[in-house]
């Protein structure tokens, strides 16, 4: 019998574990693999040959790992390169040496482009006992053919309810003010959207449009004319019609020629001061909370994560399967619920999925209903959290031990 | 009968509603007042007379109220002065006008200067049949002779689990980092020292010691050549020697004349840089989210907060009691429980808090066993969250309705 090594790369999500909760449960239902090992640090702690044996975890264990956010096996930043051959013979050497017929690998579109190389190398090779299986986690959310990433939903319930509760802090005070909320989303705007599910959220600036000072000043002064309050959130990717980070441009245009120190936030901090139309701006930067806030978990997020690491695992045991992606298609029926599909990896590595500009309102004045339909249904449950001393339970991480 | 007044002031607490609901609630149990009145804005607003009558709020609606943050009848900054006559006159006269023998007034030390100034107004112009009751609440937890503040036990337990859970994403990779959690605390250090409740704070700045950058500068060092990495945790109102604040500092320093936005966690980050012990460093400030976030609610500060409302209703019923801020006492007994006290207000109004000095140990590494048995069985306990569409269901500010 053969081993299974399973890994993580990339930025972190809140249920990024369950995925690989899910192989180690679906190899206890059935026992394709002797070994399901954890590579730490993915492909650079595989490079290292650090792993640990996950095979015989515990129920107990397994539903706390549910419930840790961030890479629990540590992650890298790492990235396999076609032309650095010898990484891919050492890779292959060291699964020969541990019997390892699988690797899981899950992350964003850099993961993916591993799956897609390692699997090429494979076939070009004339390697048939070694597969690549890729389990997407993002919560940015921009992976192409999958409906939505696992690590998103719980993100985006995170953002939401900080939207909703800022915003009844934001308002008690009779004073003039405006509130702005930073979001991760460099590429795509979901995570900046998805504060929209609030309802609070007057204005919001996404990477998918050129940012237009003038028109955005103009709908910060409609609010404060109309109501003495504005709630604005902003994803940190914003950009000027010329490409500019609105972050970076605000460190140039200063009139003082001081630096402004943060992201986008405090740019649009310094852009409405400067134009007057409010002298009290309040930023929360949301910064690594929002991908790592695990007791604001999506009932929904989690499980699909759990249950993509199974499907990944069951879809493995036909001794082919290789170059994939496990992704999700929402079903074609009034009751949210969705479909576990192979995806091509080379299709998914390397593009980034926009949030739709027909989802965008004008004026940056929220998002369309069809937008709200397809996040609402992400968010929705929250899963029991197991507590001890009056704090969430997480597993001590595997590169700790 | 006569009818009672309940209002809100200062800085919002998730829990600072739980009290209004305890009131409400006990009123339900004891019809003593004919009226319960909710007023907007707190004094600012009952000068204005506006009311909102909460007599007969349902089951649902108290429910959800104590799981909504911020202060649903609104806040205010407004400060009775004793030399403004005429605001103590109109108050009075508002009080006859609606005939309010009572007022319920939660908020900080301030809200109890205003509950002992009015209560001391009334004796010394003989007036008998209105009476003045406070309610403590403040994430700062700097409140003296009460055992800790309804709002800080929330505010603890969000800081601690976003620390556990930002401190395992600092940790997945294998590089050199910093990460600095900056949380409220302008003079007292309560809530930065109960990041340590998560037990894997390396280092905490407090207000309450003066800050020595070589000392500190020498432990992130430490922790950098041990392990590679150093989670920080920063009050917003730490301050050297000389009284400065450090973030104050840091704008000033900056050695090519930059201002340093932001607060202490910039600051902290900036010195790091510029000693050239770490080189790269990031910082999360909690921000308004801290004191907002209420799905991190601790069951015993909202039960707590329900429980205060309820003994200030309650001790009112006597026709007597005025000039007295409800407080807590523990029982002095293993498991943790707490009495409900009478203190005079004035005795708590104007005064500070501080975190002992005696549960701070060396060299920023952290707070005493003593002090976390103290702050440990005030985070224990998670209320059952009401979710509306994926949501903590909130009840709409009565200011807004």
């Amino acid at each position: 019998m053969a081993n299974c090594l399973v890994a993580q790369s990339g930025g972190p999500t809140s249920v990024i574990n369950a995925t690989v909760a899910g192989v180690v449960k679906a190899n206890q239902m059935n026992p394709y693999y002797e070994h399901v090992y954890g590579g730490l640090n993915g492909i650079e702690g595989i490079l290292q040959e650090r792993f640990v044996d996950l095979t015989n975890m515990s129920d107990e264990e397994n539903n706390i790992l549910r419930q840790t956010p961030s890479s629990a096996l540590g992650s890298c930043r790492y990235k396999l390169k076609r032309e650095n051959v010898q990484d891919f013979e050492k890779l292959f050497e060291i699964m020969k040496k541990y019997d390892i017929e699988t690797l899981f690998y899950t992350g964003g579109n850099d993961s993916m482009d591993t799956v897609a190389a390692l699997s090429q190398y494979a076939k070009e090779h004339g390697i048939t006992d070694r597969r690549f299986v890729g389990c997407p986690k993002t919560v940015d959310n921009d992976l192409q053919h999958t409906d939505h990433c696992p690590g998103f939903a719980s993100a985006a319930k995170f953002i939401a309810t900080t939207a909703l509760h800022t915003w009844l802090d934001v308002n008690v005070y009779t004073r003039q003010e405006v509130f702005v909320l930073e979001t991760m989303g460099r590429d795509a705007g979901w995570l900046a959207s998805s504060a929209c599910l609030s309802g609070i959220v007057d204005l919001v600036v996404l990477p998918e449009e050129a940012f237009d000072k003038d028109v955005f000043l103009a709908e910060v002064k409609k609010c404060i004319e109309e109501k003495n309050k504005c709630y604005v959130v902003v994803s940190e990717g914003c950009k000027y019609a010329d490409g500019t980070y609105i972050a970076a441009a605000a460190a140039k245009d200063d009139l003082f020629g001081h630096a402004v120190l943060g992201g986008a936030g405090n740019a649009i901090k310094q852009i409405i001061l400067d134009s007057g139309v409010a002298s009290r701006v309040k930023v929360q930067d949301l910064s690594t909370a929002q991908r790592a806030y695990a007791t604001s978990q999506s009932k929904v997020d989690v499980e699909e994560s759990f249950q993509l690491g199974m499907s990944a695992h069951m879809r493995s045991t036909d001794g082919k399967f290789t170059g994939k992606m496990v992704g999700l298609v929402r079903k074609d029926q009034p009751q949210y619920d969705v479909d576990f599909i192979a995806i091509d990896a080379d299709k998914v590595a390397n593009y980034v999925k926009s949030f739709p500009k027909e989802w965008i309102l004008p004026n940056y004045r929220g998002i369309t209903q069809e937008a709200l339909d397809y996040l609402r249904p992400l968010i929705v449950g929250s899963p029991v959290i197991i507590y001890k001393d009056g704090l969430p339970a997480v597993v001590k991480p595997y590169y700790m031990r």
